[in-house]
């Protein structure tokens, strides 16, 4: 959100203390396994209790570009067990303009529609905030997110399918490592936070782990793989998130190889990791999740972000969310190296 | 635990106040995905640490058996990732009565063991609490356990997988639903306790659960079977907790059919529910509760159990256990009904 | 097809033996995966050879009922990987009948079509058999069962996905075996032919197996699960195909109990085998036949089973098939037993 | 084999016609998923004929290193379902040379082995051809390589499994694809064959494949995606096989973004395609062909390559495999085009 925000023409929902007699629901940025199943959750409350439900396909553009559509609950059948999202989504550049976020308000309004629910990641939570400030409207973000990186929930829907896909890949190598001396470097999803990355690093039995939030130390790598090759181990894992912050697995594999003069494989997981049937925990999560954005909106609950905190779902006020980056556990590394021995 | 203990001849660890430096481990009671990555944990993380570690193997019994055998860190080389358990497990009539238990005794101070960890569920948290009381060896208990019923803990390993595989096989009866008229009943485990059962039915996306907890209603049950094809719904699915106390899928099956006249299909998934391979969540737990537990006999912590409670992973002493039961959230049955438009 | 065929008032196809314009395509009988791998190949096929396609939804019993709806290539994407059929399927009483298939056949007329495919099994290849005599429609089967017991084919689609399912599920109850000493006794599908039996004993390791084909032995049956008790076997897997040949896995199951004093424990996996997504090889197999079946139908065919024989995509003319049940290899079950030592 | 054989200084097998005492078993080369239940069908066809039978450990190399141990008909219990080889293998540079095989003879006759088993893929085959011409050692290849490539059989060992994961990797990214106007270009095996590439993309409904039998057309490429996206088509997913023959992902993602202007998406899928529990279809051929090897051995049978050939076990003996390289069925590429309308 670049851009400050103006005063808008029309007029913004700031004095409406009533339950929603309908509310929208849309899926923002990036796609995670178990959108569906919360998209099914809030149209499926949303009729239990008799408010009023409509989708919005593709996202924030969606709301600009009118793109409004009728749902119903039976219409949502069978889609908990699928990845991806059935309202689409997209990333929205105009969503990012003052004269955007009119058009996408007018449109609620031309829809009578009184409350949002945005299931999204971090991107989509910046959207909401500014969207809500501006207009007043009711929402609520329900947090789904591979990188497992919105404030304001301990998990976000999509995070422990994702994480399960990259530790079967890695089994499948793991399978194939006690014929030949190799360094395996996997390359794992997470450019700006290593959540990924470490919780696949700890499940898949990684000799090592490279994460955006401590710079490489290539010296420190090469050291420890050494030192599992004295120990006995043929072949080594090492997880590596992608993105620019680390330098991805290419140049990692490259010194590997230069260094140590052994033999070094890739394989770079991407988008393989954002698709798939949602785990049992991101269903039960979305499922319960979808809900409690339905009922915090029909009890007229100030804007939040619906979040699951100590094994609580919780809402967490848009404007009490102070902190806006969740911090990984880095101490955790430690735990990745120890029982790698 | 029906009888009482009476006072050893054999000395006990009273006063031991001193980091051990050997431990041992070993899992009792039915065996649960991830146990073998606790074993890994711990045996690695004693390894790491300088502790000395040797296991036992076939639980409880074989204590008494004198099943020691020495294990190193390099000899638990890929199970991370294996279902089942290495060190086998057992249900030890012997070690209910106090002459097993003083037997187990004496062959652990015959091999030198200072603290013990016991990886395992209801059943082996119970045989642990008596033999430390009578013994005072230091002893954490790491829960395992699919049925998720471990008092201290929210979570037992072993339950996150338990709950994929039920909900991965539901999905494949779910994609052949839609060609005839039918009730699927779907017996997974759990015959004293229903997280197993309302876990799947939110994941699995089912029309009802029958869970220990709540007698059955067989009226309710078909009405709700029979609004649901008012609905529009072709078929139905219906999760039920095995045992006496729901009575299990067939009788079920029966009535649903001869009250409806639609046809019925079964399943029993049975002991598939004990294996495959752990889910992430349960490897990441079992890692992090071993090293735990590890830890806690280290620093001369009392016996406790390792738990995962609000999102940490928390020591409960054995003696502040004072509810022996994890209560299910029944509520959550509302949630299944309403999501299942 | 019990009752006789009378002649009918409708106009026959006997003289068409021209490429036809537009042909249909429906699923029948029980559902099989790969099913939707069989109706993309078909429907695109036609699309780019020129052909018009019609879609027919509920098997026979849609054509009778007239249940023709228009499809397009880019309306079956996405559904290769699903299970089950997006056009659904039935068992049809009244195409059994000569009133029902004239129905269905003016129906054909009234909307054109000069040429069907059906996809399905045994029972649907018996009704196109009788429909094709009458009508003279040119008309292709494409064999799906997950039995793998349609005549003209080695390979049925959906037989090695079923067969798939059924090892996977095996391979988690056999990661649990060796704790307690026990009789593990899984219920797989092929209630009339034990195709699915047999693969599933050689690829899950079964120690024994009961099919319909052969006449079950309990003597014989317990004998080989002491023997294996001797060899050092703690415990056994039996597979047994469902139905009241073998008489399901239940009497066999208390029979072994009470003969050998071990505990069993039974898995009953019922409709799992018939959804899931296609395997590898039933996506390839369904690809080429339902390619196959509209080459054949455009170059004028006589009215044939598509099928795989020794490795080659084969026509069988309908009345060519004299041998209509496929037979089992028994010679393999020796096989079984010979690798279960 | 570079290296001419020359005359050799142990004496060799040539007038052996009688039924082996005892034979050996090794992998050789990449391993293949199978390779496990291969071992254990030789392993156990061999104890219940009466055969003496002994591991050899990492392949030609243990054969020359002497890494022969014994094995045992219970040892290779629950491996089949194992992806990997629990004899281990290699690559073999001393087996080149005449003094290394020379070294393996001396070694195979020392342990009074009258027959091998090899259990590889083309590499081994070659090994094994000149191994045997010098030696007159009875000997049976048992063909296992995800590359599908070894003459004499139609199927080998590895290959439905390798198909199957990159498929299942595949579907995952499928469901991310209808967000995002992208190309997904996917890197399967196969260097010197597309026969995992042209499986994969038929079954996976890619828009495209890139094979290294047939040279790149970059134009080509460009217009398929072009007018798949003219077609209404978001995103499309392109399979190529590994290697210098088609230049690998890299180049070809590269070349679309900037020709196409629009955004590409990479996976290397690398060694995951090697490992994982074997399918069911490679559980069974790699029973029946271990079996058959010992078969063939027993009977004095000339050295051959053991096969399946238009869905039977057949063998074929060494000197007759005139056809160095199995051909690709190129005219199935059409066939990607014309479904992924």
């Amino acid at each position: 959100m670049s851009e400050q925000s103006t005063s808008s023409e029309v007029t913004t929902f700031e004095n409406v203390p009533l339950r929603p007699r309908r509310i929208a629901v849309l899926t923002a940025g990036g796609d995670a396994p178990g959108m569906n199943a919360a998209i099914r959750a809030v149209i499926r409350s949303a009729a239990a209790t008799h408010i009023d439900v409509i989708g919005v396909r593709r996202g924030y553009e969606g709301l600009i570009e009118d793109r409004f559509e009728s749902v119903t609950g039976r219409g949502v059948a069978n889609i908990l067990q699928r990845g991806g999202t059935v309202l689409e989504t997209s990333r929205s550049e105009e969503f990012r303009r003052p004269s955007g976020r009119m058009r996408a308000l007018q449109n609620l309004r031309d829809h009578s529609v009184e409350g949002l629910v945005v299931i999204g990641g971090e991107g989509a939570l910046q959207g909401a905030t500014v969207f809500h400030r501006e207009s007043g409207l009711p929402l609520m973000l329900v947090p789904a997110s591979i990188d497992n990186d919105v404030p304001g929930t301990e998990y976000s829907i999509g995070f422990d399918t994702a994480v399960n896909t990259a530790i079967d890949a890695i089994d499948k190598v793991r399978d194939t490592m006690f014929a030949f001396e190799r360094v395996f470097c996997i390359e794992v999803m997470g450019r700006d936070s290593g959540f990924i990355g470490l919780s696949v690093a700890i499940g898949a039995g990684a000799e090592a782990v490279v994460v955006p939030e401590i710079p490489l130390d290539i010296d420190d790598l090469c050291r420890r793989v050494e030192e599992a090759r004295l120990r006995g181990k043929q072949a080594s894992i090492i997880v590596v998130s992608e993105g620019p912050r680390t330098g991805g697995v290419m140049p990692i594999a490259t010194q590997l190889e230069r260094r140590l003069g052994i033999k070094s494989r890739i394989v770079v997981l991407g988008h393989i990791q954002r698709g798939g049937s949602p785990s049992a925990r991101d269903r039960v999560l979305a499922s319960r999740m979808g809900a409690e954005a339905v009922r915090a909106l029909s009890e007229c609950a100030a804007a939040s972000v619906i979040g699951e905190e100590r094994g609580a779902i919780v809402r967490t006020p848009l404007d009490h969310l102070h902190e806006r980056q969740r911090r990984l556990d880095t101490s955790l590394i430690e735990l990745v190296y120890r029982l790698s021995i």
